[in-house]
């Protein structure tokens, strides 16, 4: 055991960007097949390739994006297959990051205490096993606490106490790890003015979008802002505007819309809004059909999801500190600086150069799938973006597409799930960890630009 | 006159970007308010301000989109005003932008010459002056061989002399500033297979695409590689990677499109792609009727419209050296380099700044207006997008929308236009300009990106 320990350290530090793309592919592999299984679907039939794939990718890579319904398609054995692959998705992912984050402050000797560094680098564990028994306590700590607030409401709705707990670790696990499966037919419609159900939800999503490194930091400096470091205040910073401006910009557009929210009372309307700023930045949970919304809705929501949540998080995107390097280096920009600095300190270029790659990646994959799905279908570009997106930044909101894909349509969609969970995190660290000085200068020359 | 020169040169040396702003502002209130006279419309009415306010905008920043049919709707008098307001544009554009680049190379110090520098500071004229002399000398040059290429062509085909004269010289102007104006009614569809005509429309575009500082490079130096700069090498080698890329991806996505060119010869379908591949970077002339095509030759146009051509040129977009300083500084990052280097040279860190300034400045511009028409309209967002990018961009191509809009969305896409125009040059020279070294620096530290 001890061998293998130390084998999978080794390859961990070696290269963990490819170990985590191999872990995904294989884990993705093993819920495809589990989910062929005739057991897993109510019908007792094969599932096609195509469908349990894609489930499987959408499950793993904590997407939420369905191509038949999660509550009528599956049995229960399929269903709990499907919350097992997000709690082992939403896991993979927060240990894997953490990790490459680790390796990239290690490799750079970053000051500033990333994560819980006093449980790394020693017991028997391993560093792999050490954070990930920090990852996961502190994951089902907060899962616990969700579903505690969660399944007394179900039961007071009238369901039998096994099926309210299941629906509130469902809920649950489904919210912290950002997935946005639902275990209800309907999703979560029936709860659409319900604030005890709603607000666990948004609260849960919300904290899980932050990422693990924020999480521990939050947690280690008992709330204190002097203790946080760089990337925990830029990213709560990033967090909260974009949750703001969301909001904002939903109900702008949805106010007077008819076939959506313009029939509710003012608090419910802002409810509305809240939950669906939250929800478009990785949630995906929706209270409202997506192909209702206003087109310039489904416009922000694409910036939004494309924008996505914080690094070494369950969310997807480009991520909140991405775009604050790359904002943080116009503003100096724009103000002659040099240095681009934030709360008292400077971010060194290599990170800009890391952000700009990262957010031109993330464009190409979603510019790629577009094109693609224009290709095999006759779609237009609005409900084919939204839906690209939101696999991309692993979403999961849907207008609809996915289901009525041919299978090739659905193996771009969940290409785009995998490229997007596993591309962004691993191509950051890659990056980083290749940094190296040059050993000779060309002379200076500048072309104009713009 | 010397006191006005002087007066001028300082205006330009002190604040260039505000000089560009107030100058093109007034060119375009004076071509509004001739373009509003009855003697400029057919029809001899007051034409109403948003109609001739569009039309001075489309003109004077060579983009080409139209609300009224060129040839239909305004007579000769409004046409001739049309012809004057690009040349007038075209040749502000390239005055303007060049004396900008030349403002920040003075003031950074940059080695390389940019522009025929043995023209300037000298003689009576001033700066100002000796710029457009030459800008002005040149343009008109490459344009009297232009429709001594095409009068021919026009008078085979059956015109009387003074109005073959009159297209051929509408056409060189149209042309090589980029405008994709066209004085036939139903536009270059009845020339759609002739070479005569369409190969000297593509070379004019295209060479006015590569901008003023690249076509004296080119002249100066007679064709020979070894005495280009920078700016010049990166400008034609990005401007034919993106000539190409369109050329394959146009033919690849229409080959088989029964709308547009699927019954066409092999020889034919070439020729369209490789004309739509040259116009879609800025030209704005079309051969197909664009919402014929493909939904995915729509986004690959949307993509290479807001690429856009050379630095101070007629041409629009975020310019292409923009785009090879961000790639440059991808592929740098992907090496493990923390030099941005091309063709034996360094490309500083402040160019990389200013170059994802302009782009995130350009889709901004782009966003805002989207969801500025997605508001005041009910259509959707492939439409939408299109027509703004092709008015950021000044390209002109049109999927039909602008003629539809109400006056408010009009002048949106005016304003997207003149924005798109004057915005990306302004910005990029007045963030160069402000560059200084600061005083004190902040520790570093390093947030997760990605
Ligand atoms: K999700
Ligand atoms: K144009």
């Amino acid at each position: 055991v001890a061998a293998g320990r130390d084998f999978i350290d080794a390859v961990a530090n070696s290269s963990p960007a490819r170990l985590a793309l191999i872990v995904f592919s294989l884990v993705i592999l093993v819920f495809t097949a589990l989910l062929s299984l005739p057991a897993a679907s109510v019908s007792g039939d094969v599932t096609p390739l195509h469908d349990a794939m894609f489930t499987a990718v959408s499950a793993v890579c904590v997407t939420g994006l369905t191509v038949v319904s999660t509550a009528a398609y599956w049995s229960v054995f399929g269903q709990v297959l499907i919350l097992v692959a997000i709690q082992v998705g939403g896991l993979g992912i927060l240990t894997m990051a953490s990790l490459l984050a680790l390796a990239v402050n290690r490799r750079l000797g970053v000051r500033g205490k990333l994560i819980a560094q006093e449980g790394m680098n020693t017991g028997r564990l391993g560093e792999v096993g050490s954070l990930l028994r920090i990852v996961v306590a502190t994951t089902v700590l907060i899962e616990l606490a969700l579903a505690a607030v969660l399944a007394p409401r179900f039961m007071l709705l009238g369901e039998p106490p096994v099926q309210a707990i299941w629906h509130a670790v469902f809920y649950s696990i489904s919210s912290f790890n950002n997935a946005g499966f639902t275990p209800h037919s309907d999703g979560l419609v029936p709860y659409e003015n319900d604030p005890w159900i709603l607000i666990p939800l948004m609260l849960g999503v919300f904290i899980g979008s932050l990422g693990f490194p924020v999480i521990m930091v939050l947690l280690q400096s008992r709330l204190k802002p002097r203790r946080w470091n760089l990337h925990t205040k830029l990213t709560l910073v990033v967090s909260f505007i974009l949750l703001g401006a969301g909001s904002l910009l939903w109900a702008a557009f949805e106010w007077f819309n008819q076939q959506t929210i313009a029939g509710m009372g003012v608090g419910d309307k802002i409810l509305h809004a809240v939950f669906a700023s939250v929800m478009m930045r990785s949630g995906g949970f929706s209270l409202v059909d997506m192909a209702d919304q206003d087109a310039s809705t489904l416009v922000i929501t694409d910036m939004l999801m494309f924008a996505g949540g914080g690094s070494a998080s369950t969310a997807g995107g480009i991520k909140v500190t991405t775009i604050a390097v790359i904002f943080l280096a116009i503003i100096a920009e724009a103000r002659g600086d040099t240095d681009v600095r934030a709360f008292a300190r400077n971010i060194p270029a290599g990170a800009l150069r890391v952000a700009i790659s990262v957010v031109m990646l993330g464009a190409t994959m979603v510019a790629v799938a577009t094109l693609a799905l224009l290709v095999i279908t006759d779609q237009t570009l609005q409900p084919v973006l939204f839906e690209v997106i939101s696999a991309f930044a692993t979403v999961g909101l849907s207008i609809g597409l996915s289901p009525e894909l041919p299978p090739a349509g659905k193996y771009v969609l969940a290409a785009t799930m995998f490229a997007g969970r596993v591309g962004t995190i691993t191509l950051a660290a890659a990056l980083a960890l290749r940094q190296r000085k040059p050993l000779y200068h060309y002379p200076e020359e500048r072309p104009i630009i713009g």
